[in-house]
């Protein structure tokens, strides 16, 4: 395998709209297997230098993606290649180290995701922004179990419309609204649950614009605003204020009208104190807890 | 002119998706002056009768629209044709009344611009919701003062398309987002100023569904939220919880998926608590002496 193909390889990373966080992550440590067992190198050191080389390149495709980060950290701390190592074992040894974590991120998400249909519970109307694929397992997990969803088209790519596909798919009752009719029918939820991209040191949730305007109305209409993620999604207390990634401007389809400056962030910042609680791998984690 | 042209007529303004509630209050009043000029009808009592059946109907076709009510309202009162009166004198009677009403609109319409202007001042940012008439006539008023606008796309029309043209066209240098971005950029913004289809009793204010989130996060970032309409759109104190039109879903351009309910309700209610002041014809309204 070449250098060129990885080189494409982060580039479809940095571009890509549809995955979520965790996914992306994944695909980078798989990526990272891939090299390390395919990678030329003509010894261990160097082997070490190129992996970690391309480890660095991969985490600065999304800044804003704390598992993307998380992970790639915990590879290169797990794989810390001694430069007298043989090439064959430093090759199985960095590669079965990424193999593990993506194993353990999936497990994360699962885990995730039955803590959160717990809580939750039978009978229930839950509402989301965007497509998270742990919302979209907890919805898998309650989805006999009378749950019903009021989702957001979620412009501009309208990730929504993936959403309602897979909830039609599975008979889920289902309510697709614009983002902006968001306040009209938060209160017809139980709750609201959303992923997230990244959970900020002090609980702050980074997730796709429009995220707390969602947090903002379910507070204002007595709503629990529920987030689910896996602990690979939390940033390090050092994390200062975010950089929230832009995209193209051409993906809301307007003309260029002159002294029209079009604008395309894809994440808001929903502050700690509009969570009513965090849902991870390790359970439910109530605002007492939590500040 | 025919019943039949005044029927498609009717349909056309209930169809309407494009011109505000004003605007559309005045086409009523201009078909009413039309019809009072050539309804075919024996003598007075006829006309009367006929005329009023027109009203009527055109009262049926925007629930959500006080102007709509309120000029067509003014219009009954004003123009009561006698039994006995001349059947040329009762066109003419009916026909002024409705043109009076017209321009009585208008006006107020730009006072309102002028109050708001005035309110806001020079090199001011203002971001602002959909498409309001008056709205646009504040800018038009300040587009040499130095004035930079904010403006949502406004799903599922997309009415901000059409601000921004004009916006470009006056030279205000503008900012152009999806409504999902509204929380990421209000606290970039002087003030919020928004139009409104109505405004209840009590100050609550309908407009183009978003509004509510947008007032939302107005608040939470210490921005002003200011309303601007002419008082021909204040429903009377006897008005009960409002009816929120809703569109056809189609408009939301997508496939019919078994089990989802594709929804487009078309305005939103922003409670009076939200709103900083409310700018009519007479001037500014500020919340003491609202509540």
């Amino acid at each position: 395998m070449s250098l060129a193909k990885f080189n494409r390889e982060i580039a479809e990373i940095r571009a890509d709209r549809v995955r979520g966080a965790s996914e992306l992550a994944r695909r980078c440590l798989s990526i990272l297997a891939e090299a390390a067992r395919a990678l030329p190198a003509k010894d261990a050191a160097t082997l070490r230098e190129r992996l970690l080389h391309l480890a660095a390149e991969l985490a600065k495709t999304r800044p804003s993606m704390a598992p993307v980060q998380n992970l790639l950290h915990r590879w290169r701390e797990e794989s810390s290649i001694d430069a007298g190592t043989d090439l064959a074992a430093a090759r199985q040894l960095a590669a079965a180290r990424a193999t593990a974590l993506i194993v353990a991120s999936r497990r994360a998400v699962a885990d995730c995701a039955t803590h959160a249909a717990r809580l939750l519970g039978a009978g229930r109307t839950i509402m989301t922004h965007s497509l998270s694929s742990t919302v979209l397992e907890v919805c898998r997990l309650l989805e006999s179990d009378g749950l019903r969803a009021i989702i957001t088209e979620s412009r501009p790519l309208e990730e929504g419309r993936q959403l309602a596909e897979r909830l039609s798919t599975w008979g889920v009752p289902t309510v697709y609204i614009t983002d902006a009719q968001m306040g009209l029918f938060v209160a017809r939820a139980d709750a609201v649950l959303v992923g997230a991209d990244s959970v900020l040191a002090d609980g702050a949730v980074l997730n796709k614009a429009g995220t707390y305007l969602l947090a903002l109305a379910a507070r204002e209409r007595g709503i629990p605003f529920y987030v689910c993620c896996e602990s690979f999604k939390r940033c390090g207390t050092d994390a200062s204020s975010p950089k929230l990634e832009e995209m193209a401007s051409s993906e809301l389809g307007v003309p260029n009208w002159p002294g029209v400056t079009v604008r395309n962030i894809y994440f808001d910042i929903t502050p700690a104190a509009l969570v009513s609680a965090w849902i991870d791998e390790t359970g439910v984690r109530w605002p007492d807890v939590e500040r």
